[in-house]
């Protein structure tokens, strides 16, 4: 029976690790008294191996732990809830990494866009790209669309709702999605990506209102919608592109080179946003760069997931953000921009060309 | 434009609680400089306001924030974007508590059975209730058919699938749920809760499965289904009762007393699964008593839900659990009950009348 290897990191006494890591072990499977399992299939198939116990220092160890993949029935929901779900009461653990075996890769296929297919949606060949955000929830689809345009004038690669925005009275998506759509087409070649907000019937309509319109990439908050949801919906409609939102997906439980450069990856994102280094978050620059790198390296036949750092990033910052990431990335200015008011055109204009230069002397 | 009152508890340095609690504000609303906001409608009515930051001491503050209830939607994934999306990205902020208006309330209208409901159904009058489950995953369906047999006849009042047990090819659900509701009515009068999976389409299809079967609850865990999904089976299906589960309700993050005994609640669980203190996990007892009184203490029309403590107990803290609980109460014993191999019947009954005595005396 193949396993899978979660790799947890144990805040605990020195003493007890190899308790606690066994504890884990129990807990991530069968989650009873091994002694009271009788099935001698189950004991060498289904329960929990603790494969290796390291002390990184610190106060901290890492635990391997293989946990059979047949009980993850290779659904996206249940994959979170073997890794993790009953583990992430526990303050002193978290998830910090997890190695798949090729029928989980093959299972959930990885991204259907990827670097490749997002830059050429957009004509960005061998360059990083653009994105802004639209914004505040609150205005209505008319003002939307407004500022969708400008900002398609201005020559961004993509645009996508703030993730606030969702299928509210003020701006109901079935309205909203259409006139931001027509907007950034008629100003130039922007892609808009529709914020989906809801469960998997309501989010399947809000795909087809987009589809309808022309849209060819959506944003979704995977930790919100569930991961089931989100794997669906990708799975369903592979000409769409997904960008995966944050929102929701704690402050490092799930470490978060292993959630959005890994696992977000594994079900489909093709984008994955996070929390720049230096913004309004906390992410470090190294947590920053591993999560890149990760979303990036070449994993079984899955293709790459654009990282997509964000959270309070400004103009200032494109140069020292392009030599940090390199071209394969996209980045994403959204406040920072919106505070231009009616000069959003050329600060988009000056955003764009700004990565566009900055690229050229990667 | 009305509110809805976050509690947020920031573990921050005295001189900045003021600042962070307005990027709070900022963040869960229009996440875009106020300044850059023109819309003066959007800035009366939409972007959060702080209505109070109090030093608790111990280096914590509570920040008390107004956010417009027309940003929710009414829908229950926006609900939780709004009140914690991004800020659950802050290790330093916790959501310590929601206050909402009465649209929220009959919005979402909570249990459609509750604790009045649930008692009914087991016949549990005036008691505490039973609960155990089935494990180990890695069973299959005739070995889970026959525990659960053997458990039905000791009479306790339900049965859940343990968390685990998903809709593995060992045991798919549509073979399983028929065999273990047979198995449960041909010796005796427990109720049964099967453990659905996968998406709202899946789950679906897993409710009209167990009804066929003459299944009158379930399990789910909210936060790995995602909020929506949850919300949808339960206003689809006034019939089923529904006992959320905690898989990845995180550390305390969300305080437990809210998540559960609030959001869960609001959202129409009937009973809600959470981690007793002194067993696998560390909520300590003063958590597990405001946890459960939140579930049970009046709030506005919207029945009580059950507090089921688990996670570790055993026969020999039945007297104790429910002295700490008392009556409106049901005690979940899994893996210890289990541990009696082929004497399990005779451990069911002996849980089972523990439970019937002990609350006879409170």
């Amino acid at each position: 029976m193949e396993r899978l290897t979660a790799v947890y990191h144990l805040r605990v006494p020195a003493g007890s690790a190899d308790a606690r890591a066994t504890g884990i072990a129990v807990e991530q499977s069968v989650e009873m008294p091994v002694a009271a399992v009788t099935d001698p299939a189950i004991l060498r198939d289904i329960v929990g191996q603790v494969e290796s116990v390291t002390d990184l220092g610190s106060g901290v160890f890492e635990a391997r732990i293989g946990l059979s993949v047949a009980t993850t029935g290779l659904e996206a929901g249940q994959l979170l809830n073997m890794l993790f779900g009953n583990s992430s009461m526990h303050p002193d653990i978290t998830l910090a990494d997890a190695e798949f075996p090729d029928t989980v890769l093959n299972a959930f296929g990885g991204p259907r866009h990827g670097l490749a297919g997002l830059r050429k949606m957009a004509g960005a060949e061998g360059r990083a790209m653009t994105c802004s955000a639209l914004k505040p929830q609150g205005s209505d689809a008319r003002t939307l669309a407004l500022l969708a345009g400008r900002l398609s004038k201005g020559g961004l690669d993509f645009v996508k709702d703030d993730h606030g925005i969702a299928d509210q009275h003020y701006s109901p998506f079935a309205e909203r999605v259409p006139r931001i759509a027509e907007a950034m087409a008629a100003n130039g070649k922007t892609i808009y990506l529709p914020s989906l907000s809801g469960h998997l019937e309501q989010m399947r309509s809000q795909v087809e209102i987009a589809r309808a319109a022309g849209v060819k990439a959506v944003l979704i908050a995977p930790m919100i919608a569930g991961l089931a949801t989100f794997h669906a919906l990708l799975r369903d409609n592979p000409d769409i592109a997904f960008m995966g939102h944050p929102a929701m997906a704690g402050s490092g439980q799930i470490a978060p080179p292993f959630l959005f450069g890994k696992l977000f990856r594994l079900l489909g994102a093709d984008a994955v946003v996070f929390a720049n280094h230096g913004g309004r978050f906390g992410y470090s620059p190294a947590t920053c760069r591993t999560l890149a790198d990760t979303a990036l390296r070449p994993w079984g036949t899955l293709d790459a997931a654009v990282p997509v750092p964000a959270g309070g990033m400004t103009l200032a910052r494109v140069a020292e953000m392009l030599q940090f990431y390199g071209k394969d990335v996209m980045l994403l200015i959204g406040g920072d921009l919106l505070s231009a008011g009616t000069r959003i055109s050329e600060e988009a204009a000056r955003f764009q060309d700004e990565v566009v230069r900055h690229s050229e002397a990667l």
